[in-house]
């Protein structure tokens, strides 16, 4: 059996949808949480000097998409099919795309712009997306994003409203259909423990 | 037989790499190249109002990176085995972040910054990149990325670094070793003959 190593911030951020693949798919693994200081420590024995790293006995893989993406595929969350595969890459680009607007708007905001970058991706950026998505749904007829059951596409828009939902309660208010997609997650017993007794954190 | 219909601009940017995974596989496909006036027609049929976009047997795939790693995966350039796959995937994640830190050095620069951005791509970001892409290569025995043969790894390497050749011709000059990556890439019998021949953009 493989033993699985995950190194990350004491956060969700980068490494959680690596941590949802694991629970969802009722696999242990060593949820390794290390300190500013510890990182310091750390830093130059990772691959690229950041966090998260996987080791899988012992070998170390970083970057926090190819450790998810390695662990559905382990665990049976990453297609069906290879079509249903660029289904749920197409939906994981997606997810990454508003992540990175997430970020812009709330971390790297310019004092200078026109229009307050936050108000902006309330009002425009993020509804945007929420379209999509929709949509995508929809397509697929309501319940996962991609095929007849839980995929990886499923975690990681889970984890990526995450974060926007804590700042902005309401975010998702107009989307009956996310919120339904929410619900369905949370109500699988793997996932409904892990979500309701994770660690509170701000991102 | 699969028909495949690839829409982008007239340029390299993010359609580039799924056109090299069907030159290195030796596929055909439509190149359809679109100008800025089909475009804005063409935007709302697209699923995200975005391109590139491919067709299989008429089925819309969106997201540059979805769409390389499906045709990968069909035409066997995404690895042996699913540890393979994460090592490609690791380059691909790093790929991206190197092309991110581009986007933003040469076309979202801000004047008011300390030190000029693109200087600071040269001289510090690049670098920092390349010794990571050289590490990875060594690591597996210096020809390839991953594994004993081409793939999708190789492809991403090669098309990140087309730009910075153009803009700054000396930036791998300090890097036998990703030189002579690209000269193995050029000199396959397919690849060659296709980066010999294809138009010239500067992006």
């Amino acid at each position: 059996m493989r033993t699985y190593r995950l190194t990350y911030f004491d956060i969700r951020g980068r490494a959680e949808l690596a941590r949802l693949v694991f629970v969802a798919a009722g696999e242990s693994f060593e949820d390794r949480r290390v300190s500013r200081e510890e990182w310091a420590e750390l830093k130059k024995e990772t691959p690229f000097g950041q966090i998260p790293v996987l080791e899988v006995d012992g070998k170390p893989l970083a970057q926090s998409y190819a450790i998810a993406r390695y662990l559905a595929r382990e665990f049976g969350l990453a297609g069906r099919s290879n079509w249903e595969s660029a289904q749920i890459d197409q939906v994981m680009d997606l997810v990454e795309n508003l992540r990175r607007e997430l970020l812009k708007g709330i971390f790297e905001k310019e004092p200078d712009k026109k229009k307050d970058p936050e108000q902006k991706l309330q009002d425009e950026v993020i509804p945007k997306f929420i379209v999509f998505f929709e949509k995508l749904l929809d397509n697929n007829g309501g319940q996962y994003f991609v095929g007849s059951s839980l995929s990886l596409a499923d975690l990681a828009v889970l984890d990526l409203f995450d974060t926007p939902l804590q700042m902005y309660p309401s975010v998702l208010d107009k989307s009956p259909a996310l919120q339904a997609h929410r619900k369905l997650l949370e109500s699988s017993p793997k996932l409904g423990d892990y979500l309701k007794g994770r660690k509170q954190t701000d991102i």
